[in-house]
């Protein structure tokens, strides 16, 4: 990147997480010399991408900062000239997160908004807009980096790179976060660990894991399965068994939970749902008490309220990302990219989440060989469950549709996944413009 | 095979089957000059090795055939100079697979005395006996054959070639009757169809079907989808969705109902288990009177009340091999055989279910590449379940034998996992002298 | 194939081997009813096609079969309605031979019609031929089997499953004439021996050999080291060196001398150049003999003479691959096939030549795994030439031309590389549209 | 590594490149406390490990660094609490060298001490050493790492990771110097480019290279086919063709002219060779000239002319990876260590040099997937070669010798596979027991 400055193209500018980003941007001046940040949203979010607009050029504007923001809806001018695009868009909005994870409940399988038939259902909305906006950025800003935030964040980065030209890399806080709670756990600085991360978005293990040279992957899974904090804020923190830990000889990631104490937090989801609503509608309730603190206009700062949300690290994650991109830092990175064979078990063109060096030239992937039976099973049933939910995201194609239910290991039987797929489809027609099925 | 007179040895003589693959040796005598076969069984099975001793005789006499009959407990003596080493006992017997049938469904998990938790509890107690079997053959018969009909035939194949140095071929006759069933359906001779078979054993699929080189796959899916008779005698016929199987775009064997129908199948299970016993239960009758038959001195032939147990064709897929290594006849059989590429996205060496030329040479698996997404992710998984049972079997381990548990799509959950796991062991420990564990 | 009338249409129809298919044809009318032969070929072979049909006619007649002969210049109409599309033909005929033959030689590198620079030569000229010609399959004849016998015939086949949906298999007699030859030594029938056939076209190794069950491929590598028959008559014998043979552990083809002994086969190109011209000045004279004959009205049948050229068995070869299919046999075949796995080191979409069960659903190749380093190398260095050498004749890429012959391992050095690519563009001009090259 | 204390074993610490590694030390004891160098060498070195290690300590004394010098025969007691063994020995020393450079030319054969036959007779003297080397390694100092420069060093590494638990990284100075060369031809820091270093030792190419950002491997290639250096001190710099580099795509590394320019090389070798005699001589008399230096009692510092010698950047190289790991730096280096998946052409247990991240995890390689069919011919052969030669090396195994050298680029024919073989055989007998032939 030889420009002196650096535009930065935010697509769902709108998002009550966009304080995070600019802080991180202010936190980051010295290194990254950001001229221009250009906030994008749909014309049903015009209310909340003001607050947004307004609240950042507060905080620029008390940080002496020589920053222009842009908010309208001209997606188009956004991404012309960008050096940066990041994508953080909800299609549907907190409403249609509500509905993937209600829907499945109704029998009884997990109702969660990136994994099982709820993620499945988001990857269905988001993939025709992502490669939407490619088109955009091929034609418009073809040197740009796309950081896709945007949940089921390895599904799309798949379909981003598989079916696009666009330089892109899909970014996640779990393996951030499992970083920072392993460090607590160890008493150590967070960069003082070596993890071996590798698997797929939100199904992320830890193969092995260095303190100073020695392997400390078991008194990890020990500290781990004596209760250590080793959750997201967002998800239920059913507590591990020590002797399935100790079996399976890896770290898993909070998300491991849905697929393996499936009992256990399809008991919480249901029961939560009955005493306070689902996490979306939970979350609405957060968002509208965000905003209502972000329209204050003596607030200058990112509130400390936002970080209960549950998203802690995206802003750091996204942004040493850029930092290592435009400064060609060369650094270690967990992030979404294409296997190219680090993965022994996937497919060359598979995107996986593990361990990258990033710099100038983009992210290149640790390669891990060959893991575990342990491991590998469940990856590659997942994995195929990705591609067929990516096909038919892409081709509106009801067979592959039911055949990626049919084999997400969340789903038990493809009696349940064509139910559920039904009350999908039916559910998100006016999102899926793709399917043109007669479901009457 | 240079000698003139074939022996065969067979492991498990006191089967209620046996009489079967003596009337498939007589019917091929004109092929396979037959001179002596050799009943093994254990002590325990005494009465009915006698009894089928005595039968053997009769037919044989009937037939006017010139072969020795020898039934006894000394398995080297059987083994020594066999140029086939058949195996077809059952570990536990009637009893134990009772057990395997019964436990998981204490846990709302499938019962099946070859798939999911019931046919993992087959493998831990078959797959040392068998390796003990092969040892002998390393010394006393290096140059036999061992042609295994012990289930899970997948699972217990894959232990022999990767821990001896035996040559095996794993058998099963849901393949046969397979072809037998889509003959039927296309009213067509079964050899005038070309059946694309390639998976596991009991979780196999045709990919693609031809008759007379016309792609007839569609059409089968279309009436299996209608109803047109597609199930074993052994299992609950569930009818498939033609929805589902336009889907798929494969012919599924019918155990996938297990993996597939897992609902339905479960239900009718345990409604069945409650009114009629498990099946293992309901078997040991039909067994009974089958004994009762084989004991009249008058009974000279198989009689017409075997075939109703659901092993049908098990001795023309059987002594057909045996023919075809014979007589080097280059013929296909659907057979378990090391990969070796055949399918894409296996292991080398993993054991799978295929389309085999067999010969003097051996068994050859046709290549069939890589095989759709559709069929990928849980062949891999059952693939991966496989390989930690082999391990557990082997080396008693606990740790591998709760995550092949884990891993296996008929349990939903670790929990349930573990505490099906620790049931399994206790109830069988007199058959698992590997595990040395201490379950108090 | 539900038609009770084949048809057969043979480009290059005015071929001298010609007589041996039609004798190969009338050998089969038990088996194969044959209705229609059309003969094809380019107007400059006006003369040969003419003397073929007439002589084709009188064998018919002399046969009594009632098969109908059309001898013409229109491809299209042979194709259409065609069964079997039978290529043999010759771009530049025999004059494009001996070029190919005599450039590579002025730079001390072997010339050679279908390996080596002269190879790639042929390579270039006929794969635009061939896949025009499967255009005209795709329009008019998409059921039809292409059977390919022009050389380089693993290229041509890759080239034409690469980039044609035309069914095609590859044929070359090389591998049937080894199976002749070694049932010579073992003083058997040809079909008692099992041989693992593995490699490429002209490049197939036969991995291991057994009769009756046991492994001889030790005994005939004693043998072929001995000084045993090992050649093709088109191909000078240079003996193998015991030693080489044992540490090669593997029976190689005759044109492996070239890749092995290339210094004695390059001394013996050379000083045969020399004496009685190229390989292909020689045949030009037999040929002209054959002709000579074919023209004898009294001639009614294949004449002694042919089976000199060197094309032993090609007819069987070729017409038992016919009755394969036709008759839907499911017989055992060597032929060259898309991978699919069969061979561990090479991609799933390479042509390779293997073992493969011939039916009526197609060629499936057997699963041979993984070979040993010392065929390994070699093996995927000629194929990395190969798909080189097919991007360049299918997209005139000088780049990939220049790399091509850079890889090829009978090529020393890049200098000599790019004169011989030069002096071959600028000879083979008019056979090379795709080039547009300046080359002055 | 929890010491502060670190010992270096430097195995053939008699080799004058060792003051470069002291002068290495002395730049970095702000960030590598070392406090002990074992110096070992065999008996036959007395006199220049005296002179080394009495330079090392006037180095040493000079820079007022605490440091305990060490210099003597016992093996074991250098490696004992070692933290990192480095090994830099000759067996045979420069007089076997000047045999491996002789006896190849003697069949018109490149004659050079890495690569083809030279190389070869190298690793068989070589390999056994080395995994003696480990066996105390293993028994002394389990954690330790040893870094191997010895070469083959990719050969060697490969054996030493197939065959023993030591943690080993091989390492070479030309993709360093590589990078040196690029830098000075884009005029910029050579930490600014990015390169994608994959291959196999002393045959590795830069797939890609970007300088930030931009992808500029075409205008390096333009730079180094208009003749920019872009060679080793201790090889011809023959100019590379334009064309070709234009072709190939990516860059080679300096020994690629060996395979690839092998008439020109071959022929400067031989005239060479007969004008100035091999390498070897020349070198054993800078060699003899350099000890001279060394002995000067008032030399306290790296002459100048150690450079002029060829091993340029091997101390930086080094040390600098020695720096990674104790201290955790996660920085990029191009070393020899096992694939594991990143390059997609080879299996994960082959040894590849390749960009890696090391830190006190070890060598983490980059993925870099698949490569073009341009390259990958090449390097399989190579590789196929490499294995050929480690069995070799380890079992003694002639077959395996004659196959390896028969399958290296460089050996065109096995008749003179055979004759160089036996040559080398005879020639190295006292340093090959594992050979136990009788070749008179």
């Amino acid at each position: 990147m030889a420009r002196d400055a650096i535009k930065l193209a935010i697509i769902g500018g709108g998002s009550s997480y966009t304080p995070e980003l600019v802080e991180g941007v202010l936190n980051r001046l010295d290194v990254l010399p950001v001229k221009q940040i250009h906030f994008v949203d749909i014309e049903a979010g015009f209310d909340k991408l003001e607050i947004i607009a307004a609240l950042a050029k507060r905080m620029i504007n008390k940080a002496e900062a020589d920053i222009e923001v842009i908010a309208d809806f001209d997606r188009r001018a956004a991404i012309e000239g960008a050096d940066f695009v990041m994508t953080q868009f909800r299609v549907g909005g907190l409403a249609a997160r509500a509905s993937d994870e209600k829907i499945p409940l109704k029998y009884d399988v997990i109702g969660q908004e990136t994994t099982g038939p709820g993620g499945f259902a988001k990857a269905l909305r988001t993939i025709p807009v992502i490669l939407d906006i490619c088109r955009d950025i091929e034609e418009l800003s073809p040197d740009a980096w796309m950081l896709n935030f945007t949940n089921p964040a390895g599904l799309v980065t798949e379909a981003v790179n598989k079916y696009t030209k666009v330089k892109s890399i899909g970014l996640c806080n779990v393996p951030v976060s499992m970083q920072m709670m392993i460090a607590e756990m160890m008493e150590c600085q967070p960069k003082e660990l070596q993890l071996e991360f590798a698997g797929l978005n939100h199904l992320v293990w830890v193969h092995r894991a260095w303190l100073k040279g020695q392997d400390i992957t078991q008194q990890v899974l020990t500290k781990v399965g004596d209760g250590a904090n080793f959750s997201m804020k967002n998800i239920w923190e059913e507590p591990w068994d020590p002797t399935f830990l100790n079996a399976l000889g890896a770290i898993p990631c909070p998300y491991h939970r849905y697929f393996y104490q499936t009992d256990a937090m399809l008991a919480e989801e249901k029961q939560s749902a009955e005493q306070q609503g689902t996490r979306a509608e939970q979350v609405m309730q957060t968002e509208a008490e965000l905003f209502k603190l972000y329209q204050q206009p003596q607030l200058d700062h990112k509130p400390q309220q936002l970080e209960e949300r549950g998203g802690a690290y995206y802003s750091d994650a996204s942004l040493n990302l850029v930092d290592a991109i435009y400064n060609n830092r060369n650094s270690l990175h967990v992030v979404n990219v294409t296997n190219n064979g680090a993965i022994h078990h996937l497919a060359d063109d598979a995107v996986i989440e593990c361990t990258a060096v990033i710099g100038s030239w983009g992210a290149k992937p640790l390669a891990v060989g060959r893991l575990s039976s342990k491991i590998s099973g469940l990856l590659q049933q997942v994995k195929a469950y990705e591609q067929l939910a990516i096909e038919a995201a892409v081709h509106g194609s009801y067979d592959d549709a039911l055949m990626a239910l049919s084999n997400n290991p969340l789903v038990p039987d493809i009696g349940r996944a064509k139910s559920i797929l039904d009350e999908i489809l039916e559910h998100n027609a006016p999102y899926l413009p793709q399917f043109k099925l007669d479901l009457s």
